[in-house]
């Protein structure tokens, strides 16, 4: 098996720094985990706050913490540094090399997209809180076999909320249905075309920071090398 | 300008585990830092050790410490940890937006390769020691300005070894040379070049982990999204 990991991130159109985080990691029994957090708010203060709340589950999920604690400890920081008054959203996504899982891990209203071989399409969307502002906030946490034919969409806000204020309203779960119908979508043309269809509703000019991830779990077998790419415009 | 950076990287053959760990950060001044690890030894000894010396370097430039500072408390960390009885090597590569430079940190008899507009091919060859073995050890530190067509390679030591058990020397400064020459390569295809060739002088079964690290900076200015991706077999 292979997996590919994409990731597309555009910031709020106007504003000098994305409020959205992204951090990866490799676990050290195993497999990689990809922190997405959304700081409230835009700009420079959003930055810090998605910064410091990325900073911290990376720390953990570093010391082989598991990911529903990591999620807890994040909150817990951000609650107890900001005394309730500031929130964010965190996702965590693992490929779990030890049990042999992807763990998905979720306190952000946007639902998290999965599809498997086994249950097919399917909406991860039950009631789950930002984290930083009630006191013991828990992640909802799913967990799925790692097997070929698996894709799975993580996004912010941002994505959704695309063309909202001219009230064309961007259903993102079925333009991920429509883009995978076909099966030879790499993870990065998903991202990207998400990203793309969000910006064309907001004109360009994003109303808030998007971020999007893809993660695709293929069948072939290739060369056994890893590889990682960073495109960053400055 | 658009800066793109590609990893390729393989384990020995016959082993459960690379050697090498590669760990990536967002600056939270604004850039990116690359850290590659390699520890003493192969197998899962030594992904422990690299493990170990990459997270407490991340956990520095995650928290804003600059990264010769951030490279001796690598080293102090592994030194009091393990008593001087084990070493790594450790390269940073930080694209630093508050300075507008590339900070590249060496603790590698390995060499850097760096290929500038105004200096042309330079090896950055100072004599290094790998950290973890001699007390108050210090990074080799090369500033360089973020302009277009800069080249930069990082590897660890299991790409310039190999084929060496069978007399076939990899010459990897003169084949970088030869790689960039003409133009338009990208980091990705330098860094599959790179590692291809190396496997070729082993017969595909690398005598040690081979690591590959590849910055390359344009001209273009793209959509202004920043992409990641990750492709790893299992």
């Amino acid at each position: 098996m292979e997996i590919e990991v994409a990731v597309a991130k555009k910031r709020k159109w106007a504003t000098s720094e994305s409020g959205d985080s992204l951090e990866m990691i490799e676990r050290p029994q195993g497999g990689f985990s990809f922190i997405l957090v959304d700081g409230q708010r835009s700009g420079r203060a959003a930055k810090a706050i998605s910064n410091l709340v990325a900073r911290k589950a990376i720390s953990e999920l570093a010391e082989g913490v598991r990911d529903g604690a990591a999620a807890r400890a994040a909150h817990d920081y951000l609650y107890t540094y900001k005394g309730g008054k500031v929130s964010a959203t965190l996702n965590i996504l693992s490929i779990d090399l030890a049990s042999n899982t992807l763990v998905l891990s979720r306190n952000s209203r946007c639902p998290i997209v999965a599809i498997t071989p086994s249950g097919g399409f399917c909406l991860l969307d039950e009631p789950s809180e930002p984290i930083g502002v009630r006191r013991g906030t828990k992640p909802q946490i799913t967990e799925l076999p790692l097997a070929a034919g698996t894709v799975v969409v993580v996004y912010t806000d941002g994505l959704e909320m695309a063309g909202a204020r001219s009230s064309r309203v961007f259903d993102v779960p079925a333009a991920i249905r429509e883009l995978t119908a076909g099966n030879e979508v790499s993870a990065q043309q998903v991202a990207d075309s998400l990203l793309e269809r969000a910006l064309a509703l907001d004109d360009g000019r994003p109303h808030d920071d998007i971020s999007v991830l893809v993660l695709r779990i293929l069948d072939r077998t290739g060369d056994d090398v890893r590889r990682l790419a960073l495109r960053v415009p400055l």
